[in-house]
């Protein structure tokens, strides 16, 4: 079993906000990821999948095949997008780079079926990033 | 003469939209950049600053004032902004990296006066960047 | 589950030089990190912790309270610091990344209970990282 | 128990070119990465090894052992070289980033034993990379 | 006048053999790099052009125009190409990095008349790289 | 005329503390860069030399030649050394990376005659670096 990690990036904005909190909740919470007209990152997505490389191809996966995929479901999306008018992604949830995360997971691990999606790192910048894997995932 | 580097790091939001041009216009010209919601960028800022070293002290510049001065004149004005927010800096401009690269040089080449501003290089995305000298500048 | 990882970074010197070893076999085992004078590195520091994102801010973790528990146990300790005068930290071990990165583990595994530490990870040099996630750990 | 990756770098050329398959299917499957004249890649090789710090030197390895075995082992097979003349090592599979990055860790597990290699992390280019840790391997 | 470095990625390979030269000759001067199978590299390219950012659009040049130059003229003709095999760049000249530099660096500067092209930079590897500012150009 | 790059690294240690300042006056000025026991870095080198490539070879110097003469003439000198015991480099001069930098420049300029040395750089961390280039040098 190997596991092959691919690297994509897409530059999105949002801001920090939850319609659960008050205005002043919002402001000592998300402090000035808070700020009113919002922020954005280069956000660096990487997809890890796992298989054996065929006997052939000794490839894992048709890298244009995955290419395709994430790019339609994933960077045509959310590149050069403003999170928080994702409501299909995100309804009444934060656009932190949590959900982003995991939302990703789940668009990949149920649209992707050529070998399984293990895991979705997402770097929101140089000091943050964040993994997912599934809630039956193993820890990284 | 030594060239000293200092690197720092914000991250904004903008959207390139001209008033003076049209709808269709500001679609064509920008593309993806002209989304309503806007999007944004983790901003790679470099501050070249040039002297002799203090024979005393074998240092060009004190780096904390340098770093107080962006810190207050840059990074609280652009960290977790919507750039186009901005009037003081770009009024009816676009904030495009070009401009928020001259925009940042002469608010430290006017302010910052213990050593020259040599040199403004700003990292829109990996694989972006702008740098500006001052029109008196030299080539890079 | 989500895993988010924060890096942070600081500069500090050590000499590789063990009591229990004589100098012969002390300059045989560590060559040039024997070296009188000690020498250094930038060590970049990545803490990982994990945890369900809150259902009302969308966060794993307030990063301004690790931010500021990583800063007071961590980074006033060791930045700018010569380890082998740290007797706290170190008694009689040899202050190698190794021992500095379980060191930090037990620091923040023990003191930082909004959410568990899950993984140290301590880069030494570009060529050199060292993982500990304590002894029930899992394979990173 | 601490995991220690160390990094080395190598360039080599390699065609993807499957013997199983027609020359029809070769360009369809493998794209430009079947040119006749094949092309190539800076490989970064991360080789990750675990033990417990040795208690009197506070090392898991002797990195310049470890250094050695790679350097004869691996780095002076394939470094500048043509992977598809390398018979030992693919025989009639085709020598992409998977293949090599499981023979590589074959050629480690079997032949260092003075700790376990746990993992190896082999980079095609800054998009894709490769880990492989035995059949018997945990996820990463 | 401001300067934009745009950055573009490719893998090539290459033989550094001299048909001026003798074998022996060959090998003392290019050691391992005149391997015969050539061997390759993941190319990073740096083009940077200069001009006044444009009054409405705030753009010193529009990028899809010089991606798709640049795309065309430069990562079609070396991206998973064998560089000794294209006789119409090299000739008998030697394809080392130094060359392929400077051919890049012409037909840029040539071709491509929206605004002017004022340096290639040129990375073989993490270690090495390679400038060109044309005959007339200043130093880095 | 061609710019050659070539990249190197080194560990090293250092305390600011100028002989001519007070105790009071040193904390003031070096901060914590002034604590007893030193502290340390990763230091990365970039040594430019120019020339034009040699038409039999295509190479603008002997990479081989530049490697030994920076190996035995700086590395040797400066890796995993505390470069305060370096009278010879130092003097009675603080080992900043200012006037590192400027030492290095003159052990390369005075000594290696291939090709001329351009240009200096030396990365101390990555938030700090420092070009030279020789009295008579260019701006950067």
């Amino acid at each position: 079993m190997i596991y092959l990690t691919r690297r994509y990036r897409f530059s999105a904005s949002h801001r920090l906000h939850s319609p659960r909190l008050s205005e002043e909740e919002n402001q000592r919470v998300f402090g000035k990821c808070n700020n009113p007209g919002g922020h954005g990152h280069n956000y660096v997505l990487e997809v890890t999948v796992n298989g054996k490389p065929d006997p052939k191809t000794g490839m894992v996966v048709d890298l244009a095949q995955l290419d395709r995929f994430v790019g339609e479901e994933v960077l045509e999306r959310f590149d050069h997008a403003y999170l928080n008018a994702d409501a299909e992604s995100f309804g009444d949830k934060v656009p932190t780079t949590e959900n982003l995360c995991i939302d990703i997971f789940h668009r990949l691990r149920a649209g992707f079926v050529a070998v399984p999606v293990a895991r979705v790192r997402l770097e929101e910048t140089s000091l943050n990033s964040f993994e997912y894997r599934g809630e039956e995932g193993r820890t990284p």
